[in-house]
């Protein structure tokens, strides 16, 4: 089976790692490539001697060529998704939003975070959260997958076997996470100038930001009580590549090695979530250009406390890596084609 | 009053600096060097045209030149100070210790963490811990000062406030700290070349810092109850500068305004912190190549948690600069003098 | 003599930089800082606890208050000192210009170069090209000193002994010069942002770069005959610095030693020009944040072609620590007061 | 066909580089490590879930089973491969250098440059020198393949057209290349420290570097005259990369054009090689993970200067990435196997 696939917003740092790893991809034949400031020029010289499964022009984002793809990314600002999703919908096309825009399926809630009233918001029933190792099952089913955040993705992974097997208190969890810059897309902005970033470390969004809720509607549905989560990003000058480190109190006399054991069973057989061994702590550069999340699990004996650092590719795992993952399962081709 | 000052270990990072500081510095008139590696060499030509304070010489650790000194700095390795400071102590030189030999007051605490029996315990008592702000009158009556840790500066200045006002529960305390590359040396690792750290973090030493235990000898004495206190710090691409983030519960219904009054009592009279505005978060840039403490205040209104960022440059006030203001302190000059 | 000192255009990377000198300039007693997108809003909170000196609010360009000034310095976008300069000048203020606005006397080749018609053209037959170590008698005299360009202060001192000396053939002269992303100021563009710049390198301004003619304007006249230079500058990833790579033939079986010896002879009584040893090439990183020029001076032997590599900072020599020092000159002050 | 490839000294930059090529490379079935330094021990736990392909422990260097290799590659330092390689050959296993040992034909000349004698000169002139898209003939039927330098690959692809096609004066040709530090290999020195590296730029190896005299032993015998070239490379902070600067003169009235397609005639059926468009200059960063060598153009029309700018990335087509082109070359695969 030879598919086409799309990219609406191709020409941003998340079109752009899409682009990449579908030329690589066996399975995709021909690639379509829509760009707003771009509809009808030809592709950027970058891919010459590279490809020829680029179509050589960028479309506008409502072309009627795009109908003819199997698989639709969306990898636009926020809001955008949500206006050209429906046509593609309904003709059963693949769709895989690499923005907010499906996320959260209480639409309040995206108002809330995102400022405005969500237009779409019957499809958000209809979509399906894109963490690929925990919903691997209802992906598959899917024609709408909301890919996770960055952050989310290395949290989520860092938490859900804590969680979910009880071995951590609900409150007092803290997640200190640092992120590369290409999380903030090629915005062109002064704080992301060269000389703003390098020799920099800052923290932001300290009063919330927009990645906790999806978190917390993954994960409150499998504790006991309210979790009470802070969650503090911070931007460091590297290019790719986030640590979330998780600070949480063990519930019970649970040793480092059954700590282990329960993150070994949750991952045992996914092809992209390695569990470090005792000692070991993960390096971002470790995971970057891969699909990898690695976790260092860590107890500290005398204070009880459970760290986990969880380390990923924002722009692989955290973004176009997840959401060929996700491309996968939903066409029942092997997790892992075209990704390392 | 023109002074002598010399530099035990002067061709570290640390020594650097300080020799940097030094040249800058208005009442300094000499400046000695001793450099086991360099004994008899002339002065690194990096001095040339920038200074005739130096002697033109590298001395050992024991020149009896180094006798006619005002002032010692002990930029060495941990270990090696307390071997040659008794000789200059009893000839009431004032001494100010980089390393981590005179930080800790309890001899078992020393050989715990940094794995030699202390040779020279009965000077313990006799030092004062230079965390300039905090123990500004003993310091000034001091003859032999130990420097504190570069994280250590940077948690305690943040956390101070916060448990001498009984602001913050002591338990469930969590500090990710996050440095620049320089806070190591220069040292010559693989871990530390290149292409190991740029476009890189990792966590470390996440069974136990060095840094720990002078925290708690200064906190926990202003404290009704054991602290208990998670410090994780992180090695990040840059060469200078760190960033602590704290995180700890309020005690009360406190506002974010009566805690922020709080940090401005603390330190409305010191020349080197500095509270930030409500909403603003310090960037290590900003006080890279000075002396100063940027401080962060923000409260979670829903959580109650408050969260501290403190910024330092770890070359400055993290080490040299400090230094440089417990000179100034002890042997009475204006306590910014020759400091940024 | 306690002097006012003002900056028009305070808020960039150059005016900042500045503004960081004069605070610590003993000279200095008070600073007035103009910048157009800030008239009338209280000054930056980054100067907090580190200076009284600075008025408290930012002034437009004509403010009166500027009138009061012992020197201005013009830190603006090319085409806006030359608008505003007149009337300070009619003052006799001294006029320290650190644009590109009176650095070219032919108001021709300023056309050429910068794209307008100078509005001012009679003021540059009294401007003094402020190339500190070349026209010191002349910046002496001068109450409008035109601040050189960061590339042409490197190149010029490099190549400056050489064709003086006739040392080298005027054909076949190739310089390389590898910049920091500073030197183009606070633009807010594409190309300037951090994963843009972060693990790149490339040449710009092939065809052509604006610094080029003032170079020529020096070093022509002691030539004697038609300079044939080729200029590449190239952006890496880093914050501060500019090595520009000399290639020339050396014109007779000129000695490495006696080249060295045109170059010490020329630079002997400076304080600020540092001739290298044999062997030794300069590193950026010894002259960051401070005002020196590092020339390493190297000859080929087989092939007769010499080599010289000449270091700055960009910011400092390159721009607001050269605009100090012609302060310095012009008003009768040490050279090198309040600078390192 | 599925083949199995051995690396000899695979823990280095260019042995880790290799076996990530060769893991995604369709051809490779199995594939040897050997490390001296971790003879035995098991594999990398980061090779965990990325490849079953890897046998799972370190050899020798002389371990019997290389000898079941269809291909051997050296990662080794210089004067290693010479020691091990006549087994491997006697058995026809197709070898690849990727050190010096088998680059200069001469023995004296690699006695001159590399310093010691070499001890298997007679392997000398059966070996091939990999530069792919000029060899590619010999490369085809060679078994004993010695692979391009970096500098040396992207400084021979710059010239090579000019030279070949008699375009530029043989005199005066000027090289200033500027390159990441990875290519000096994860050697532990003070030098290559990150503090020492970032936020600092400097020539060095200005008295000669040994990529030079394989540059000439390929050009020298197209040329009519003697080549007259200097060649400087220069440290920049960043981690992989390489952009060479070459600056001739033209030997007649040719134009922009005439060059260009000069070019684009050389290098119109390689796989690897892009000549940009007139007035494009090349990003190290587009040719970064790629096998590319991106060529830009550029005629200075008043001084006739041709000036070339050539970017790869060291650590592809700069080592690893050549070395996988030539195996599929001299194995009959397609050239661009494996690689992007």
């Amino acid at each position: 089976m030879a598919i086409t696939a799309s990219i609406i917003g191709s020409t941003g740092y998340t079109g752009e790692e899409l682009t990449k790893l579908l030329i690589a991809h066996s399975k995709v034949e021909k690639i379509l490539l829509a760009s707003k400031s771009n509809v009808d020029l030809p592709i950027d010289p970058k891919y010459h001697k590279v490809t020829d499964k680029i179509y050589s022009k960028y479309l506008d984002y409502n072309d009627n060529l795009l109908f003819n793809s199997d698989v639709i990314f969306f990898a636009t600002p926020n809001g955008v998704a949500q206006k050209f999703t429906k046509p593609f919908y309904d003709k059963e096309i693949l769709i895989i939003d690499l923005s907010a825009d499906f996320r959260l399926k209480n639409p309040n809630e995206y108002k809330k975070w995102y400022g405005n009233k969500h237009t779409q918001s019957e499809l958000l029933n209809l979509s399906c959260y894109g963490l690929s190792e925990i919903y691997k099952s209802s992906i598959a089913k899917s024609r709408l997958i909301a890919n996770p955040g960055c952050y989310a993705t290395a949290i989520q992974l860092g938490l859900y076997p804590l969680i979910k097997n009880k071995i951590i208190q609900l409150s007092n969890i803290v997640v200190d996470a640092k992120s590369g810059v290409s999380g903030a897309g090629r915005k062109i902005a002064g704080e992301y100038l060269f000389c703003e970033v390098n020799e920099n470390i800052r923290a932001y969004a300290i009063s919330g930001h927009r990645h906790y809720p999806e978190m917390i509607q993954t994960l409150q549905p499998i504790a006991d009580e309210p979790i009470d989560l802070t969650f503090i990003p911070h931007l460091i000058p590297m290019q790719r590549g986030i640590l979330a480190t998780i600070y949480a109190n063990s519930i019970s006399n649970i040793t480092s090695n059954q700590i282990k054991e329960t993150f070994l069973d949750c991952y045992e057989n996914t092809k992209f979530v390695r569990v470090l061994k005792n000692g070991e702590t993960p390096n971002t550069a470790n995971v970057v250009n891969t699909n990898f999340c690695d976790l260092g699990i860590h107890l500290i004996e005398n204070s009880k406390k459970i760290i986990v650092t969880s380390a990923i590719d924002n722009m692989v795992k955290g973004a176009a890596g997840q959401a060929i993952q996700n491309m996968n399962i939903a066409l029942g081709f092997d997790e892992s084609e075209g990704l390392i």
